[in-house]
């Protein structure tokens, strides 16, 4: 593999999104190939899996071993279609989301036996390991209240009712859900040291952003010179 | 669990929708409640994965392990949402396919890992298990002659080149493949024939309806005997 895998992780409200922008800006005024992708999602068979979890009307009633394997059969798509072969032709790919983010919702936020979801990430994603993981941590009242300042993430048009404002399903979990997930990312962390940087994503964007590229810095520094 | 768990198995061609509906109007007419289900689908959820896996055009370089993750996604839904509310309920259930198909289709078939794609299907399905499986077999120069007389599953309306047909991707699928299939279908049954009877189903339609009669009736006299 030569190229380098750094995956974002996070709560709700967290900022990895805009922070995956503003790494890849980064990166590219280096000179560097970037390739930014999501989970669930990032290829066009990943992208119907993230409908069918987040925005369908059918899928209010989907059972958590379903959510668990839908999450899964995205990453295996987009690890085999699009992860490996970007790293073999030398890119940084950077993931909004990778496994830990299943074994901190589907594992510990919705109390499933983590040796199983453990084994079927493995299942999923193969002989990939992100290189480095930036883990954005805010207070879980933090998120919440960026979560509900957020524009409704779909209109959709009803013949029956007018437009329906939907929501996304993830997002309208409770607050105990969310302090689930939170002990579980620290968990995680607290596991590889090594791998897993936790930064506190309170402050403003750019701060923050200092914060990962202090992060990231050396092991770009590294990888550039074994290239 | 009062209902009683039917499923059919088979490889494309083999009959299996038509000689549902015979023994499905059999058991109506002895008074006794049914439910028909199908895999992959069966639930609004499993539908829009049946979708996913079988019809899209974003699917033709779907991954094996994606394949295998979708269709116990479905299964998932399916066991939670229907068939042990069904089952519960006291009804008859048929499914036209189940996690002998997988291990069929997906194990055999694609060439897994047996191991592994058991323990997936074991997540799946949870406690639940058929009371029997009536497993219909065409050779495979039959099948591939009934398959190539189907009509197109389908006509995409396309802005660019017109009406284009789509075929089922598992039925584009080589010959070689489905003698895989075949091969596992038979080991599958010779380590269960207590729960699965093979049936030839390369006569008419009539006398295959007869056999599989012969095979269920006693299944069915014992269950109404302890309701």
């Amino acid at each position: 593999m030569k190229g380098l895998f750094i995956t974002f992780e996070g709560t709700e409200g967290s900022g990895k999104s805009s922070q995956i922008a503003l790494l890849a800006e980064r990166l590219r005024a280096l000179g560097l190939t970037v390739r930014s992708l999501r989970e669930p999602g990032g290829t066009p068979i990943g992208e119907e899996i993230r409908h069918t979890l987040k925005h369908s009307d059918a899928n209010r009633g989907m059972t958590a071993e379903t959510e668990l394997l839908l999450m899964n059969a995205s990453r295996a798509q987009l690890v085999r279609e699009t992860i490996l072969p970007a790293l073999n032709a030398g890119y940084i790919v950077l993931c909004d989301r990778f496994y830990d983010s299943t074994t901190a919702y589907q594992g510990f936020g919705r109390g499933m036996d983590l040796q199983t979801v453990r084994q079927i990430i493995s299942f999923a994603a193969g002989r990939v390991r992100p290189d480095m993981t930036i883990l954005l941590m805010v207070p879980v009242a933090v998120s919440e209240e960026r979560r509900q300042a957020r524009q409704p993430l779909l209109f959709k048009p009803s013949g029956q009712s007018g437009a329906r404002i939907l929501r996304d399903r993830m997002e309208e979990a409770g607050r105990e859900f969310f302090e689930r997930v939170e002990k579980g990312y620290k968990e995680i962390a607290a596991g590889e040291p090594d791998r897993i940087r936790m930064i506190d994503a309170t402050p403003a964007l750019e701060e923050v952003s200092r914060a990962i590229w202090a992060a990231v810095a050396s092991l770009i520094v590294n990888w550039m010179g074994t290239k």
